[in-house]
This record gives C-alpha cells, sequence and structure tokens, in this order.
C-alpha cells in the first residue's frame, strides 16, 4: 500500500528529507569505495578491471571520453586529467552528436564512455560504433552488469551504490575518482612523470574524502546564498580550465531541479558576448580554485563586478586575493588545480538543492526528466 | 564637426539604417570576394597564400582550431569540415582557454587561428604559444597587416571589407568560405575523395552567394517572428552535427544586442537537462538542415512542442516533415548538409536584429561589448 511504500522510502533516505541530500553527503564513501582496493602503496592498480598491457597503453594515440549530460562534464575532466598526467591527445563529445558525426577512429584510439546507469541509449550506441570503427571500448559505469557495462572492453565500476534522485551527484564525483585512477595507471605505463611525483599525485588523492567532508559543513552559508539568489530567473556560472568544466556541472545541477536559467561560461569568452547580459543583482558564482589561472580569473569577476553583478566566489582557503572582489565566498581545502574539481562541485549541488527548495519544487524528480535516458 | 561626422556615417551605412544591416546585406559580395582567384576550374589554389608543400599536408597528424566568439563558431563549423573532407583530427579551441592549459603540440600539428580583427589578445597568445611549441600556425583573418596576419607562418585572408557593427555577420561567413577553401585544399592533397567528388563539391561551395540572396529576402518573416518573441528574457536555440555550431552563433547574435537570455543546445541533450527549462510559450529556434540527422531533430522538436515551446524551424526547401512540427517555419535553398551553415545563420542574424530593434536597443553598439578584443 502507499503508506507502506512511503515508510519504506522515508527509511531509504536515511533521516534526510531528499534522496538528493542523502546522496551529496554519501559522496565521501563513494569516493573511499571508488578508490579502495584499486590503491596499493601509493601505486594505482587496475590490471583486475583493465585488460589493456603496458605495450598497449604505449600505443594509445588518442582518446575518445563519450557521453551524456552530467557524465559528459566528468569527461571533460578526463581531457584535462589524461592530457595532463599521461600526455595522450583527448576529445571529449556528448554521445548523441559523436555516433552521427562520423568521427576519426582507428584501432589506437580508446573510446571511454561514462554511464551512471550504464543504459544511456545514445551513449551505449556510440560505444557500439566507435567497436565498429575497430576502437577498444572502456567504461565507467556504476552498474554491474548494465548494458554499457556487458558490452565494453574494459570496465571500471564506480561504487557509488544506487543513486535515486534524478540529478546526479555522488555518481559524478564518483566518476572522477575513477578518472584520475586511469589517469594515474596510463601515467605510471607512459612515464612522463617519475614514480615519485605520481606517487605524491596518489597521496593528494587519498585525503578527498575527508576533504569533501570539510566542504560539507559549509552546508549553510550556501543554504543562505541559494535563498538570496532564488527569486532570480536567470543566472551565471564562470570559470577557467578545470572550473570551467565543475562550473557547466554545476549550472546543470541548478537548471535541472530549480528551472533557473543557468549557463556557464570560460570566464575568457566574456567580453566576447554574454558580458552584454550582465546587469544590475544578476547572480553570478565564480569558480577561481585553479591557482594556474587565479589572477586571470579575479580579473573576469571584477569585470562583472563593475557591471552590477552579484557574486559568490568559490576559492580555496586562503586565497584572501578574491575575497574583496565578490559579495560571498565559499572556500574548498587547499588542494591540487586536478582535483579541485571534486571539491568544487559539491557546494554547487548544495545550492541547487536549497535554489529548489526554496523554490517550491519536487527536488528528486524535476519535471520533464528521467532518471536514466534509456531512449534517444 | 560632429554634423559632418555624422553624414559621413549616414553615406557610409548605404541606406540601412544600421552597420549591421549593411554588413549582413554585404555577405553575398564579401564570399564572392573570398571565393575569388582561389578557385580555378573547380579546383581549389591556395598556393599562394598557403606555403605547405604537398608531403607538409600529407604529413599533418592533427588540427587544432583556436579563436574567441564568433570565430570560435566557425572554427567549430572547421572541425567538421576538416574532418569530413581530409580525415585530418582537428579539435576547436577558445583561445583563452587552450593558451592555459598545456595543449599536445607537436611539429606535426597545425593550430589555425581565427580572428576578424587580427588583433584579438589571446588569439595572438595563443599563436605564439602554439609556435613557441613547434606548430606551425595558419591565420584566417580579416585585415591584412594585423599582428596575427604578421606573425603566422600562412595568412588565408577573408575578403569581407570592414566590419563596423559590434556583432559579426559578414566576417563570420567568410570566415566559413576559408575554412571550406581550406578542407577542399587539403583534401585534394590528401585524396580520400576522388577528384570528380571534390570537384562537385566545389561546384556546389560557388553557388553560395546566390542562395544567401534567397535567403535574405525571408527578412520580413524573420522581422515577424522577432517581433513576437521580443519580449521574451529567455529562449532556447537547438540543433544537431553543424546545426548545432550554427545555432552557438545564432544565440551568441541575439544574446550581443537584444540581451535575450538565450542559448544553443545540442539537440540530443536536451532530455540531459534542458528540457526541465522548456515551459508554455517559451521560444525555441530549432536548426534542421542537416539531412544525415533530420528524423532525430525531428523527435527533439516534437518534445519541446509537446511542453509547450514556440517553435520556429529552420529547414531546407522541401522538407515538408518538418512543417507540422513546428509553429513558423523558415526555409533555405536546397544545399549540403556540409554549406548549410553559410545559408541558415543568415536568418538568425536577422532575427537578433529585429529583436534588437523592436527592444529599443543600439544595433551596432551594445552594452559592455568591444568590437575587438584587444586585452585579456
Amino acid at each position: 500500500s502507499m503508506r507502506v511504500d512511503w515508510d519504506i522510502e522515508t527509511a531509504e533516505k536515511g533521516g534526510f528529507d531528499h534522496f538528493m541530500m542523502k546522496e551529496i553527503y554519501e559522496q565521501p564513501k563513494a569516493i573511499r569505495d571508488t578508490l579502495a582496493s584499486r590503491v596499493k602503496g601509493n601505486i594505482v592498480d587496475l590490471s583486475q578491471e583493465i585488460g589493456l598491457t603496458l605495450e598497449q597503453i604505449q600505443n594509445i594515440e588518442k582518446i575518445h571520453f563519450v557521453a551524456c549530460g552530467t557524465a559528459y562534464h566528468a569527461g571533460l575532466v578526463g581531457k584535462y586529467v589524461l592530457e595532463d598526467l599521461a600526455r595522450i591527445p583527448v576529445e571529449c563529445d556528448v554521445a548523441s552528436e559523436y555516433r552521427y558525426r562520423n568521427p576519426i577512429i582507428t584501432d589506437r584510439t580508446l573510446v571511454v564512455v561514462v554511464s551512471q546507469s550504464g543504459e544511456t541509449a545514445d551513449t551505449l550506441a556510440a560505444l557500439r560504433e566507435a567497436q565498429k570503427h575497430g576502437a577498444r571500448v572502456m567504461a565507467i559505469t556504476n552498474v554491474v552488469g548494465s548494458s554499457v557495462a556487458r558490452e565494453a572492453d574494459d570496465v571500471i565500476t564506480t561504487w557509488a551504490g544506487p543513486e535515486i534522485a534524478v540529478a546526479s551527484t555522488k555518481a559524478y564525483t564518483s566518476q572522477l575518482i575513477a578518472i584520475y585512477l586511469l589517469g594515474l595507471y596510463f601515467a605510471q605505463a607512459k612515464g612522463y612523470k617519475s614514480a615519485e611525483e605520481l606517487q605524491g599525485i596518489v597521496t593528494d588523492l587519498l585525503t578527498l574524502p575527508e576533504k569533501v567532508e570539510e566542504v560539507l559543513k559549509q552546508e549553510k552559508t550556501v543554504e543562505a546564498f541559494a535563498r538570496s539568489i532564488a527569486k532570480h530567473n536567470n543566472l551565471f556560472f564562470l570559470g577557467r580550465g578545470l572550473d570551467y568544466a565543475v562550473a557547466l556541472e554545476g549550472s546543470l545541477k541548478l537548471k535541472e531541479i530549480s528551472y533557473i536559467h543557468s549557463e556557464a561560461y570560460a570566464a575568457g569568452e566574456l567580453k566576447h558576448g554574454t558580458l552584454a547580459l550582465i546587469e544590475d543583482n544578476i547572480p553570478v558564482i565564480a569558480l577561481a580554485t585553479q591557482q594556474s589561472v587565479f589572477e586571470k580569473t579575479v580579473s573576469n569577476i571584477q569585470e562583472v563586478k563593475a557591471r552590477g553583478a552579484y557574486v559568490l566566489g568559490l576559492a580555496v582557503e586562503g586565497d584572501t586575493g578574491l575575497i574583496k572582489s565578490v559579495d560571498e565566498v565559499i572556500t574548498i581545502p587547499q588542494v591540487s588545480d586536478l582535483f579541485a574539481p571534486v571539491l568544487a562541485v559539491v557546494p554547487l549541488q548544495l545550492l541547487a538543492y536549497y535554489a529548489c527548495v526554496e523554490r517550491g519544487y519536487d527536488v528528486d524528480k524535476p519535471r520533464n526528466l528521467a532518471k536514466s535516458v534509456t531512449v534517444e
């Protein structure tokens, strides 16, 4: 009966009002579980799940990340990670575009498909198209035995556990972890970075679960900001490099459940058009976690401030240079540029959640959207 | 004195109310001039401007298109064109991202920078960065003797003539023509397509100026649609493949001068988020010029119609399948998928123009934007 179902659902939410918030808080565990058994003495070992030999890895000429929605945003991070750690050229494509655009694939192309459910129709079709053209296909998925997992040549499972809310949270951060592991595994094989350097990077990677816990403590600050901007129907996200990839994901979260028309922009592109839309009090969420482009990003933030935007800045602890340029600040713990996305996305997930609650919409089941898009 | 300046300006507008409209109407001439002297007996000859030998062209391993704003959208078309005609893998990057992300460049990488003014700061910096890493750099620019033209190893000049309006129109379509010429020139060298097939493609290319003239005749239809949607502050563009690249450009035009928050989406990605934003009467401009994905696009259009969107469809003459799925239709003459962007963008330029006029803004000098972004 309804009553029993409801009781079960309440129990499953583990004390949270919605699945989405429960899943946001499950991220430290999801990350720990996805790391577990794959890191041994600061060495990444994926030999149990990836059949590629050392020689095959060294022979990879290019990688195509192919995915939809949130998983596509994980792929955008994948481009940076694989190019930086393993120096393999990467393209990242939306699956519904990739499958129809006659991509250039050789037997030295590795295609990596990313799908939480492993049943996303366009992603599955892209996998088949890539295999038909001779590519080896690797899957990053959360569901063991899913179609994508069964048909791929290699599978890295994200151990995020079942994700119920339509807006993906813990699946995304677990996909990022799988991508870091892949990047480090390939980097060990390629030898562009020293073993010592790579082990230092692995040490950093292992600190992410507790750092995500630190970020979650800022929930109330994010909630207050969300309430203050919830009446707006338009806002913008800005960032450079990996911050731009995270901005796209934060913007999608907000769209999906709060129905605010939010758009993410590469901060350097502002002057080429979007700056025309910045007017008094329009909310802008500016990500400035990347040390390598910090000054450039602050300069872009000052441009939107000068035009009256109400800016929430997202920075790494201790970056006092940002505080005077923005209206509100949220900080993440000290972290390398490469791993900042795992921490930076968490406040953006909370922001989407509270904007949705404040606007009175259904957090876990947004209108028009399905959890797993199994049709084209 | 002011009075004399004003008289000169009026004279320079050649009877049009604004430079932007004058420049929209100059596109057939700009395209003809950019084609002229480069096509001889259905063979493309760029040997006067490109110093690459046949062997050097055959040795190109990958191409990076790098640009900002509208020129970046031309580069997105370039990815399709070069991959399709010459089967060389292409990446397309925003200059402000490319220069800081440590891209993988070898001496077999050709970097193509695109800039109307030839002075765009980020594009110039990207050119220098690429050369420093050993890449050969080709420039597509409208200004002979500009910084980009002087520093590039090869230059293809677009002969669009001076562009005064901040919102770029004829420079964009001329950039597309330069890209088609480059694709055909490389295709002749690579030999993936037969000489006969390539000559057929060149014949099609030469019909574009008169087809643009045909599209311009629909100005009044576009004006009426623009007036009907001008009160909206949010709208969406949809398209697949090359239509998506054009949708991004159409959306940017509208943002730049009408200040409507417009966003372009790869139609297949709708279900992964943006569909949540589609509600009663929200305007959607749906591009369906690509025959290879026509049915898939119509299916996406039906999804937004089912949720109450007010849809303007853009299709090729004779595609009656679209008419029953949309509220208004604008057609372009029959054209191959590859060349459709040159025609499809014209109604979108007119749409931005009339939305701006109807909303009462300054067409030629939008707020916050400069014609040529010579600072970072």
